[in-house]
């Protein structure tokens, strides 16, 4: 099963920008949203819109609720996640496609 | 010397998330601004703001005019950046720490 965003949910996660080091995703949503499940490889995200998300990750649920502007980093993963708040969620998001280094 | 420009350049760029495989910089200036000369490794740029800018790199200058929310690629370079616009500049760099893969 494919568990690439950018194909699974579409709708809401826009490809704009790849090259051979990394691919950047743009995410929208609107209150009430969910996704289905997915993989992410290390991610930098960056909020362009407050918001307060549910993210269902192994079993376990956590909450994340953002500023704009703010900056975060998710490390690989495979998840779901959902709009629990009143507001849109507006989220750059920069895939590193290298493999994480080998711990020294 | 040391030309890390949040060091050389510490009243414009802001180091806003640093771990093992990326380091995030914020810049931020005013229309006439100059930077002294600094390095950057290959690094994904991301315009919160529209700007016109010059910068002068390997002896060339080129222009770059940007909207706002505009995705972009700088590969790893030395150069000088002056704002020529009429409006502040406002962007995000995020930095890849790890070296270029090799080319196939």
């Amino acid at each position: 099963m494919n568990k690439d965003p950018a194909i699974t949910n579409a709708d809401k996660y826009k490809v704009i920008f790849e090259n051979d080091r990394i691919r950047v995703l743009e995410y929208k949503d609107k209150p009430g949203d969910k996704t289905t499940p997915h993989h992410h490889p290390d991610t930098f995200t960056f909020t362009l819109s407050a918001f307060e998300r549910k993210l269902y990750v192994d079993g376990s649920e956590k909450i994340v609720k953002k500023k704009s502007h703010e900056a975060g980093w998710q490390p690989e993963q495979d998840h779901v996640g959902e709009n629990i708040g009143d507001s849109d969620t507006h989220t750059l998001l920069v895939e590193l496609k290298e493999p994480r280094p080998v711990e020294k």
